[in-house]
């Protein structure tokens, strides 16, 4: 067991896909080997939340259970809320790591940016605490989660260890295969893709119209080996790292004829 | 009015403040003079819902009104799903520009996460169209748009001749003061801050507790004048270049250590 200087490690733990999910259960097995786990889930399914917080309406907690090492509790809010009011009134003190996941479904490429697990990750991330979110590359509510905890250890066990570098925390997309097809670990970029939408639209039985969003990922880079996407259509476990910098340093240059000062020129 | 070479500018419009806000319709206002406006829009608030989407329940889209040049529709999910659904099932051909708000309130440095203005300007982006996401410094729903509409209209103008590089789109913040006050444009990158929460406990007439979200910003780089947050201080409209790859470059070479091969090495 890794210890720090004087505690046994404080590992707080979310996820988008509700306290009850296999995912998180899965998740918390690995980690509470290594320090004292505090779970803060949301009470019912928040795929797709991205980084959505609650401000129309007030949140609740309830603890769920308690054993040796392990606390559960379960908020009526999005990911990213159950973050803010676990870090802010639950835990006893900073948490020196920060897990979320395991989520039912893939994070890769764009899938980043509408994902509450990464949410959730990313806002414990933005309060200083190394944090990573972990997707299974399988939707349903029955996936299995054994072969993939492997690799979730393994990656965890070397972050509560090394660190992150501040405001830096990982994506980790795992394929779902036999462990043994799995090949290893790629650190990677986030794919250049989009998803498309198609909806669905249907017609109610008092004759009004309903879409329902579906939709098809598209990858724009198609075998390069820079990317999440490749590397898991190769079976390797994609790790990104990411931050919540959204500025393109690229295009700012580009852009400077946008600026007037009224001191040395005209509006 | 600017022409493209066959047809009428096609602008789409959408906010996170619903389409009865006074952000959008001052919004509409500026652009309607140079193209056909589509807006679709939150039938309520949904600020604070990010990049969320909808997978749990239908969406409904109804017609609000038509002018000469101006539809508007709203519908019942997030800003998010309102780009989607208006790209997918209500524009004639792929607008030439979109433009989100005016949002009710700052979306400078690590509030862009959270935002839906910002949210629904970066969906379309990620479809490929030059996107710009404009918020006034003030979060009142009377808050008075006018001053604000000269500087709109001022980038609006320009990005729409000159459009933007691919993938990127513009988070435009407004300070809240006089016309005359506003000393110029400037083209800046995101704050590094953070909001530190602090939720406001209660208890209910049944004697639950429940909990409010409130939150202070923190600034990590006060007086830094490449920020957007100094801009903004400094009485200039903010303008930020942002793109929806959430890769950190910088951490990449420095996590090699977590990569395995299992052609090359053991697990």
């Amino acid at each position: 067991m890794i210890e720090s200087s004087n505690h046994r490690p404080l590992i707080f733990v979310s996820n988008d896909d509700g306290f009850y999910a296999g995912g998180i259960r899965a998740l918390i097995e690995v980690v509470e080997k290594y320090g004292d786990v505090i779970a803060v889930a949301p009470e019912s399914a928040e795929s797709g939340m991205s980084h959505a917080i609650t401000i129309k309406r007030p949140l609740r907690l309830k603890h769920v259970y308690s054993k040796p090492g392990v606390t559960m509790y379960k908020c009526n809010g999005t990911p990213v809320d159950c973050v803010k009011l676990g870090l802010n009134q639950v835990v006893p003190r900073k948490p020196d790591i920060m897990v979320s996941g395991i989520n039912h479904g893939s994070n890769a490429s764009i899938s980043v940016i509408y994902s509450g697990t990464m949410g959730a990750a990313i806002e414990a991330c933005l309060n200083g605490i190394p944090s990573i979110g972990f997707s299974l590359l399988d939707h349903s509510s029955e996936a299995n989660f054994e072969p993939s905890k492997h690799y979730v250890e393994k990656i965890f066990v070397q972050i509560l260890e090394k660190r992150l570098p501040e405001y830096i925390c990982l994506n980790v997309n795992i394929p779902n295969v036999p462990l043994e097809q799995i090949r290893g670990i790629r650190v990677c970029r986030q794919t250049h893709g989009v998803w498309k939408e198609e909806f669905e639209k249907r017609i109610d039985p008092h004759g009004g119209e309903y879409y329902w969003l579906t939709g098809n990922f598209k990858n724009f880079e198609i075998g390069n080996p820079e990317t999440d996407e490749w590397a898991l259509e190769n079976n390797y476990v994609a790790v990104v790292p990411i931050h919540a910098d959204f500025t393109s340093y690229q295009a700012l240059k580009g852009l400077q004829y946008l600026q007037t000062d009224h001191a040395t020129q005209k509006i």
